[in-house]
């Protein structure tokens, strides 16, 4: 098995982005990773695209067109859909595929436009991800009520509070203010947290990542091939990939996501390393329960621990383990097909030590971790400088 | 790059099942695969599903309830979308997954549910497939109207006639007639066919492919595993994915998909073989002008003679390449994301020899043809006995 390493990388401007379509916001991306990589359309052998959701703007086949609009036909492509880890399934298919021998570069990029439809309409379409069968079509429930439930049996369980859950969207967006891609560039305040209106229980407003348009792209090469390329070579040095029921009444635990943890065990294991070395975390935020959960289901602390964690800041800059520092799904944003693809060029930014005033100083080994809807997939990549 | 094989194969009967939901479509599917391969779930290290449409059954993450029922969690997973190419999408990425070394043995189930809905509503879903910027939106054509431009080309570049696309119909209803698993087993006269009514000149009714339920499942594994499991590997010897614009008006000619060319190139190059090799082939017959235009794109026969070659009967069992001798997406149906995965299992069952009355003599070397859309991808496979 040889070597994969990413060697370009670009992003779009995330958020309400009315000037851009799919196709553009992806093209926005993918011409940045060509510039970073130095490298034109002609070098790369094939593309990888992952988008989430075909209801959100309507077409069944955004990966052709984003294929065709980037100047890469006639060259191998195909989709990958894992809700909203699709562009670390990208990533892990276009990883195969070097990593076979198949080709020597890959272009990966993940993108979604959500706000063509309007938000009650976009929560109603997250919602299919549930099981139709059993949850969303009987009970009506959505992405906000499942995190709910985690969150209630966290609290329950553990003595997690509210103003911890809120201590999460205060860090994120205090790092999100200073990322020029994320979507809401503000800081919030605990008050400001614990006072916003109420979703679902104990799920308030500022509790929940935001609905945003955005791509981001990577240029994966073969080890050999990306030492020709660039001086900063990035190695993706482990995968794990993890699933676990549709239905949450098939679930054994409410306060961890058996996905994560699988695939984490699958990353550290391939990479060779613990949860003591990562430097720098880019984790599924979707809701702030969800970071807290990750905390605990990546090893960062101990299983209950999370809440203390971040109140510690040991997720801070100068923490433990400074866990989205770009902000986050919570203040960069959520665009479903990109979030992946979005970790792995922040973790590549932080290796590269470009990250400016929200860099992570030192940092050698990343860990991005991105999950499906309520956990029925789990993602995780390791990177190496 | 290892080897890679196929150990294990299985497929749901075709058809309208309303007696069954995608999930037990695919279990069913599954289930044979490993009583075929004499496998447990156990001995499986991961899954890749093919489905192509959100819409048909309103949910977006299928592929994530397959994964959960067949009782295959926690172990990595991810589906794979190319249109009407998502099965054969999803046998690309498990086949660089084994040969990459990252796992020995990979579980692919393709399916569609296409009945949920009515057809008049099929046919607009099946059109998000179009370029919404450009075609389907403005102008409301669906896949009949693109393939009827492919037709009107053909007919007047090469003089190709009604009657020989009917012929393509009454040869694969001929085969369908005797395939257990095909959806609409009778077979059909060319009389039927040319008075049958007319959808998109110059296709009628007999000229379109079906809306079916279904599902297909094959089981990878590296050669060495591989002959470990079974006395009958079929060897994935050769692979070709290419892509092409997603607006017809981009291209350049109407009478050939050239993702199909390029596609058949890289597999031909990859296997060491040519086209006069091919002992038995599955094509993307969508409609009857698609088959034609494939016995020319693969090489099967001179461009233009493609109405020749099923009037002298060359796709025929008996002839130069027999072609479709399971009844092809014509009479044995086309759900949509088990159609690959249904190419790759008849190829498998012919080089074994075990398809009976509708065997090839003595087939060695097998092709799948498998095709998005109007050619925004397609994937060439070749099989070896």
């Amino acid at each position: 098995m040889r070597g994969v390493s990413i060697v370009g990388i670009g992003h779009s401007k995330f958020g309400r982005r009315d000037d851009a379509s799919l196709r553009e916001l992806a093209f926005e991306s993918v011409k940045e990773a060509l510039e970073d990589a130095e490298m034109s359309t002609h070098d790369i052998e094939a593309t990888v695209i992952g988008v989430a959701n075909q209801f959100l703007t309507n077409q069944t086949q955004s990966g052709a067109i984003v294929t065709d609009y980037i100047g890469m036909n006639t060259k191998p492509s195909f989709t990958t859909v894992a809700a909203c880890a699709s562009g670390s399934a990208a990533i892990r298919a276009a990883w195969t595929a070097i990593a076979s021998g198949l080709h020597d570069t890959v272009l990966v990029c993940g993108v979604e436009k959500m706000t063509e439809v309007s938000t009650s309409r976009v929560v109603e379409i997250l919602g299919f991800a549930g099981d139709p069968k059993w949850e969303f079509r009987p009970t009506g429930i959505t992405n906000p009520g499942t995190y709910a439930m985690f969150a209630c049996a966290h609290m329950h369980k553990y003595g997690t509070t509210e103003k911890q859950l809120a201590l999460v969207a205060v860090k994120n967006h205090k790092y999100g203010a200073i990322n020029p891609v994320a979507h809401l560039r503000r800081e919030v305040t605990v008050e400001d947290a614990l006072k916003s209106r109420m979703i679902a229980y104990p799920l308030k407003l500022y509790d929940c990542s935001l609905i945003s348009d955005g791509a981001a792209a990577v240029i994966l090469a073969s080890d050999e091939k990306a030492k020709k390329v660039t001086d900063t070579p990035i190695s993706i040095a482990g995968l794990g990939c993890a699933t676990d029921t549709a239905a949450m009444h098939d679930r054994a635990d409410l306060t961890s996501l058996r996905s994560a943890v699988e695939a984490s065990k699958q990353a550290y294991k391939m990479a060779g390393v613990s949860p003591e070395d990562i430097d720098v975390a880019c984790v599924h935020d979707c809701f702030t329960i969800a970071e807290i959960m990750a905390y605990e289901d990546l090893g960062f602390c101990e299983k209950g621990k999370g809440g203390n964690f971040i109140e510690e800041e040991q997720s801070h800059i100068g923490g433990k383990t400074p866990t989205n520092v770009d902000g986050g799904l919570k203040s960069k944003g959520h665009p479903l097909g990109a979030t992946g693809v979005s970790m792995a060029v922040e973790i590549t930014k932080q290796l590269r030590g470009e990250c400016g005033p929200r860099q992570v100083p030192g940092a050698e080994i990343g860990l991005s971790h991105n999950v499906a809807m309520h956990g029925t997939h789990c993602m995780v990549h390791i990177y190496r400088r």
